[in-house]
């Protein structure tokens, strides 16, 4: 699928329902409000969706006078454009809700994407779908501002950690050079979206870091239980990138942390430097990534612990 | 002072000395070993000065073979290339070694450098001297491969906080992607520079946090003694960005970072989001720059504690 072709289907229609996948990133977030914006811009009615409501740290980005709707109330439309989703039923939206839409485009960065719509534009090797979308919209002479260049400025930096990750390209970082012109608060977004976190946050790493366990040096063990997240009046998602300090220690090769929940479930996050660790995951009938992986189990949180350190060690000693 | 003059004065010379300033960050170690690299291969003799170590995690980019040299054990040379400093008295270099080289180029990104070179390339809107370098050496026709271009990388993410900083523009980025073609590990560099972290640095985080304590939610404030950071075994280097933690508390407007050594002298360290805390130095005759700022006090901690959160909030009520 060409860029021409997708840009001349938003050229071609008035109505459009936009729509990323559910537990939206900064790449679904930024990638909806960026091209919400541009269409917006061209007299377009546009709607956009999410199953789950907006991180409150990408709020700014939220257009003045957009209200983001729910799945559950899709409203008919000439077109859906699905962002940043490797097969349908990651949007949330109910299959029913596809014959809302005449067409589908499907626009995406993933290698795993199964083309389910009726155009896509998939480019696995894109950092970010906000970087085949800014291509997209600059190509086709689509309008870009300062609005629409920070959506996609915050979609490229959470997909590849301010351009540390592996999907880094020379393509991304020439793509971020147009898009900061455009008048980029990089340095506040960065701030905003990286360094700050909530007090709460900060209690909670703090408590966390006081049961670092380490095993041969080589597995690194942290614990939160409930009652220490309730009592730093923490949410779950200020869990998020914890256990990265027990995958950050120099010589560590397995981070792990475990969250005990109320009622006697155990989640358990597991990061890694190289090792394979959604293959470790599968023995507790999780999955994941190769660097990032995870699973529940059940029970006694010491029985549970021997057990998960017993299977990580000889995992990275085979 | 142009690209061309400087790339002259390297083609046509044959001995060199290159130095960067004391206590040496990313920027002066990947310039200084890039540009080492690049001259080696043209044949040239080079030596490498500091009057500080190279610290730990910038020791993979040394040149094989290469010996970095003390200050104090200046040859003689055609050529003195100063790297990253504002003015001479950066590099800890002694006058009388000035007489030991013929010329002295002055190769710096500092606003505030005094021109104190025979020869000086000085561009105060480049992110990092590494910057300057590649533009320098790809221009110029330099030899340039994996080795130089992954120093030259070291220097611009170290100086840009990874693209996060003001510092940066797009200009940086274009550089970047012109780098990372050479076949930088960018992911492998980015991970042990930033996220990786000695235990005893894990273990000193974890005991200062708890230390942490809120004025009027404004003011951050961490402490740290000599004791809990031998027990840790950290060296003071560890100390570096702790304060972050603080200043990093939504909305926190400074941070601060109090290290009582075992002299009864106290180290202030204060970072904000946004007020000049130089100026907030300046009243405990310290200094530093807008956002990054410290001062030594002696006395009782319980009263110089009171002093310092007095005056900040005075500060940033004000």
């Amino acid at each position: 699928m060409s860029y021409q072709q997708v840009s001349r289907v938003l050229k071609e229609n008035k109505t459009f329902g936009i729509i990323s996948h559910v537990q939206p990133d900064g790449d679904s977030i930024g990638s909806m409000f960026a091209l919400a914006r541009a269409l917006i811009s061209m007299g377009k009615e546009v709607e956009v969706y999410t199953r789950d409501p907006v991180p409150l740290k990408y709020c700014f980005l939220i257009p003045e006078g957009l209200q983001v709707k729910d799945v559950k109330s899709v409203a008919p439309a000439e077109i859906l454009i699905v962002l940043d989703c490797s097969d349908f039923s990651r949007t949330g939206l109910s299959s029913e809700a596809w014959e809302c839409f005449s067409r589908v485009v499907n626009l995406d960065h993933h290698v795993t994407n199964v083309y389910f719509g009726h155009l896509n534009l998939v480019e696995g090797e894109a950092s970010a779908t906000g970087e085949i979308l800014f291509r997209l919209l600059s190509r086709e002479g689509f309008p870009l501002n300062v609005d629409i260049a920070e959506s996609l400025y915050v979609a490229i930096i959470t997909d590849t950690g301010s351009f540390k990750y592996e999907n880094t390209s020379s393509r991304t970082h020439r793509v971020t050079a147009d898009l900061i012109e455009y008048g980029v608060d990089y340095a506040g977004i960065s701030q905003r979206i990286f360094d700050e976190h909530p007090l709460p946050y900060m209690l909670l790493l703090s408590r966390t870091l006081s049961t670092l366990e380490l095993y041969r040096q080589k597995i690194a063990c942290l614990t939160i239980n409930e009652e220490m997240r309730l009592q730093c009046g923490a949410f779950m998602e200020d869990l998020d990138g914890i256990v990265n300090y027990a995958k950050n220690i120099e010589g560590v090769e397995i981070g792990i942390l475990i969250y005990i929940n109320g009622n006697g479930e155990m989640k358990v996050g597991l990061r890694s430097k190289e090792a394979d660790v959604s293959k470790l995951a599968e023995k507790f009938q999780g999955g994941g990534h190769h660097r990032a992986a995870g699973f529940r189990i059940n029970g006694d949180y010491a029985e549970a612990k021997e057990k998960i350190i017993k299977a990580s060690l000889e995992f990275i000693g085979g």
